[in-house]
């Protein structure tokens, strides 16, 4: 199996383009990839000034180690979930990685919120776990890219990732998610940061080559409360439309997004934050934002716990 | 396994409507199913008459038997396609269940109308099998509906049917499809007469299950020239998502009909049938109808061939 592009020995096949590719090919090949993305939704420029949501797993180094490649001005932020070795073993890969390529990051502890980390947020509140980690991870990551003067916030969703929510979104006609779903959320708000997500067109699989070939250390577990069974369930059905027919993947998702505005027709209103939240001044829908609510609902149980024990 | 309704032994477990139905029962859950959709998408009224199209197959002759149990005035239509032993026997099949019901059956042969059948149509022409077949099918029973004096065109579509075509339309956003994709083809010309598709809330296991119990013999065998693996693909993963979460087949067709709307719009025009065939006056979008094109084609090259034999 020889590159296509250069003639040397191949590392990869890429099916969905027709493709086989050596290392340095690749790589290159990964760049073009990104770079095509930010540019075809007009994510950033150059004079923005980019937080990577950065996990500590392979999606989130891998975007930031492609960002910076690419010569933009990055800085990671990491939010601390609280979830025992795990939350502590992902900050030191974020860390280390951090410092390999001599970046600024930003560490926020979940605890100094809430007194305590996720699991217990979410037995508190009788929430979902990852319902309640998403409105914290969400609030911490706009507000201190905002806190902290940077223009637009990237985060790793990949192709498998946003195929397969499109799917499920598809199957279940969720249209509000469907209006709202794309590689740019526009800021609504002065104090609501951009979001984009530049691995659009790469699959789990070219970005965990990537971060092979590139030598990147992250993290290989899974969030122990991970996503559910349905989100994996969709990717797997997704994999064998995709060895059925390479390239149905991208299609898919490329061609939603360009007819995002028939969905996104059906919610005009729901794209606006009206209010400021009375406690924290960020964005809100209503008059106390829900990370405030939630921060209310913690500390009011957890003060009730502590008399009680001490009763 | 008991009968939800009766509480007699039951014959068959529907995991998508979460109950098990005894014979008798799950009969009556069928007709009920397509006495819904009939209601739900306003197909027809006791006034109209309704022409089955009937392929001999089990979806037509399941869907000839319910209709006529729900005592609408119908007779069948069937096209004899010229497909060698197969069609003989497809017709066979829809004679016989005629005359069990007693009652019309108007049979239509291609090879009157192309002086050969389907396989050699489509060598002529250069064209799919399938594609060919589409379009000499939907012309002939548009027309002699028309012409016996029907109102309304019934066609055997089941769920597993437009489920996975709703799928591969979605998957490769095909637009045109998803616009005009329906339960009811609204007649937009008064020669073209209304098409709908009753069996669209029965599976094709609950329709296989239906003509065991009534002993409805229909042709076992697929066309040989069958529908092509991307279909079959297709239904083959919906089953599987089915089988994860039972009901989502039918959730998910439903919704896109009340959906349907925001791709229709995408293409307002061409609904629309402009002009009257020159050669055999039905609706047509150019001056000369597709039917009469390929009668043309395959009427020229057989006067051909014979001169060059002959020669």
């Amino acid at each position: 199996m020889k590159c296509k592009i250069c003639g040397r020995p191949a590392v990869i096949k890429l099916p969905a383009h027709n493709i086989a590719l050596c290392e340095k090919c690749f790589e290159e090949f990964v760049l073009r990839r990104v770079k095509n993305a930010i540019k075809t939704y007009k994510m950033f420029t150059k004079d923005d000034k980019v937080a990577v949501a950065v996990s500590g797993g392979k999606d989130s180094l891998a975007l930031w180690d492609i960002l910076t490649r690419l010569g933009y001005e990055t800085g990671g932020i990491h939010i601390h979930l609280g979830i025992g070795k795990y939350s502590d073993e992902s900050l030191q890969k974020a860390e280390n990685f951090a410092k390999k390529i001599n970046s600024e990051l930003t560490v926020i502890y979940v605890r100094d919120f809430f007194g305590t980390g996720i699991p217990e947020i979410a037995k508190i509140t009788k929430r979902k776990t990852c319902s309640v980690c998403g409105t914290i991870k969400r609030y911490l990551m706009n507000r201190f890219a905002y806190e902290k003067g940077y223009t637009v916030l990237a985060t790793g969703h990949n192709l498998d990732d946003e195929a397969s929510t499109l799917l499920g979104n598809l199957l279940y006609w969720k249209d509000l998610y469907l209006a709202r779903k794309g590689p740019v959320l526009p800021s609504t708000h002065p104090k609501l940061i951009r979001k984009v997500k530049p691995l659009v067109f790469l699959t789990e699989r070219e970005i965990a080559a990537y971060t092979i070939l590139r030598g990147i250390d992250y993290i290989y577990e899974e969030c122990p409360h991970a996503a559910g069974a349905t989100s994996i369930f969709h990717k797997h059905v997704l994999n064998e439309i995709e060895n059925y027919s390479p390239g149905t993947k991208l299609h898919f998702l490329k061609g939603f997004y360009e007819r995002k505005n028939i969905f996104a027709r059906l919610y005009p209103e729901e794209t606006k934050m009206q209010h400021e939240c009375k406690e924290c001044g960020y964005p809100s829908s209503g008059e106390i934002c829900g990370f405030c609510k939630l921060r209310r609902r913690v500390k009011e149980k957890l003060e009730n716990g502590r008399e009680t024990t001490t009763a």
